[in-house]
């Protein structure tokens, strides 16, 4: 997928510059942590001591597990799906949806990912950071629609980030029921129906 | 919402039937031990105490926690919107949505929901029993739409359950990110969408 944009979320830094190796060693630490000993397994501490990091540094870059469980799942993720530019709405929708279940399929991101939704229900501060990343791609993701509404695909008084958020919800509850297998027709049928509600002209 | 018919999941019995008082009690006390306790200090031993019933009566009854608690949900939803019969499509689909979001915010339920949705991405068992009971909830939404395709108001060739799938799935996403608050219009403008798409005639 050569013609797909991957933008990095602007870092929530608290005061420290990242060493970008140990980073990446506290990233893969955190992930073989989680994907060893699931959910109920996974501490901080079994983090640092794979990583052979300190708590503290840790903790200084990352303010919850689930913010680092996050940064583990952006990091993971195969296929750069976020913002795709084919050049057509219904290209796009479909890149968009189509690539949300194949990296989850695929890989160890949706894994990771359907953890941290986990937590959200749990701590609140996995929901903070849980809430604080969707609200970031919430924002990537309906320049789908703007740039359509630019183009003149999409009628202008449709809301962006709502029709995005109807594609991608549908992704999570696949993830989050074990059901990530969809048809391609079944794709293009949801594609075409939520496309057809917000055209500018009728789809064909 | 006079108007709106509920159904019953079928049980699935293990073989022992139940007493309908201490069903009510031991539902009663698993609600209270999750709304006091949280997630992770649910367990049927607490349950059980709090029933004054034996433990072995409830694991006969309920064959994991996500059992008990899917019919603790079921058995708490404040508005019965499973089944909406309003003589439209339009407004049945909008009842179907608009009744999941109040019934989660509104009362205990949409706690109890996401209580499961997130044991079934750690425990096998839970995710079953979850699977079971949105693939009855599945089969009761798409009701909605072969109504709708019987009247003439949907085309034939649109999968019932994918579209109150597609509705369903955006309210599990608010309940999961705690943004059930949808206002009115955004509500109009997801089922106008997914209305526009799937009608036989276009929409007004």
């Amino acid at each position: 997928m050569s013609d797909v944009v991957e933008t990095t979320p602007a870092r929530r830094s608290i005061g420290a510059t990242r060493n970008p190796d140990s980073e990446a060693a506290i990233l893969a630490a955190a992930e073989a942590v989680l994907l060893e000993s699931g959910l109920n397994g996974f501490s901080i501490e079994a983090v640092a001591k794979r990583a052979r990091a300190g708590k503290p540094t840790i903790y200084r870059w990352w303010p919850s597990q689930a913010a680092l469980l996050l940064d583990v799942y952006h990091s993971r993720k195969r296929v750069n799906f976020i913002y795709p530019d084919t050049g057509t709405i219904r290209g796009d929708l479909r890149a968009y949806l189509s690539g949300l279940l194949t990296t989850w399929r695929e890989g160890t991101s949706g894994e990771v990912f359907r953890c941290v939704v986990a937590k959200a229900q749990a701590e609140p501060a996995a929901l903070a950071a849980l809430s604080a990343y969707m609200s970031d791609r919430r924002c990537q993701s309906g320049k789908i629609i703007e740039k359509a509404q630019a183009r003149g695909e999409v009628r202008a008084d449709v809301k962006p980030e709502l029709i995005t958020e109807l594609l991608s919800s549908f992704a999570w509850g696949r993830l989050l029921t074990e059901r990530l297998d969809v048809p391609e027709d079944e794709i293009d049928a949801i594609v075409d129906t939520v496309l057809s509600g917000i055209a500018l002209k009728p789809v064909a």
